[in-house]
């Protein structure tokens, strides 16, 4: 004969493990993180594009930067800001020179090509952010928006790669 | 003479431009991200513990499963799910052993050294869920955690790997 009294709790174990999850600010965070990154492909893959990619080339627009202030714009690493350099620039949507006056600073700035993706783009990009969010009333999608960028300034210095947020 | 007027203009498109990142949802749930990271390896970093570790030893808790239902209870896919199991079962934290009823299906379970020590780090990953929101006051910290469950629950099959969210 099954035990169901212990089944039973088994099945009450493992619903407050999982409310428990849920719960987690960390975990909920994580998962949010991968709904919009799929989002993101959902909308913009066609383009070949990642997320970071996207940050990148919007952050050069209207201006040439170098990589340590690049990648400060964006929150990213060393490592990773070369790598997506190099695929940018593979891809024609960017173009590196050494500065003229400091020959140590790359800079890197968006090709004619970039220009015209992040034109076509944006408009799958943003409605990629839009859907992320979208099961939130508008007043609940602002009030959201507003306790991240509030928890993002408090503990911007906390992130792996620095971060020059406004 | 250095062009004034165009140097302000572009500060001006400088500022929009982070102003603008800093609107994104996905931008910020990806900076997030890095934030709760990080405070996760400040606080469970002794321990030689990942977030995602942490959150499969939580899911076996009180229950041995199966890899695919412990890959859904946590959301990660298959690949994730190997690896981190390898990773766990070297560090002796769990066991795995074939299913007495199913030789295809594989079990994992805590070992008495992993309850232990998820006993013993459970303070330390508590405090970094919650000084990932320590920013915001109470009131807006569960209005935050109810808002991300909204979003995860209506958007869950977006996710890259599934997840059974409560």
């Amino acid at each position: 004969m099954p035990d169901i009294a212990s089944a039973a709790a088994r099945q009450q174990v493992k619903k407050e493990r999982l409310e428990d999850l849920a719960a987690r600010p960390g975990f909920l965070i994580r998962r949010l993180h991968q709904i919009h990154v799929a989002l993101f492909y959902e909308e913009c893959g066609a383009y070949g594009l990642t997320p970071v990619q996207y940050s990148v080339l919007t952050s050069l627009q209207g201006e040439e930067l170098d990589q340590k202030r690049l990648a400060e714009s964006v929150g990213i690493d060393r490592a990773t800001t070369t790598e997506v350099l190099r695929r940018l620039d593979k891809a024609g949507w960017i173009e590196r020179r050494k500065c003229r006056v400091d020959g140590r600073r790359q800079l890197a700035c968006l090709t004619q090509t970039g220009e015209t993706l992040l034109a076509t783009v944006e408009e799958s990009a943003r409605r990629a952010h839009e859907r992320t969010i979208e099961p939130l009333t508008k007043a609940e999608q602002d009030r959201f928006v507003r306790y991240m960028n509030k928890i993002v300034s408090a503990k911007n210095e906390h992130g792996r790669a620095s971060l020059k947020f406004p």
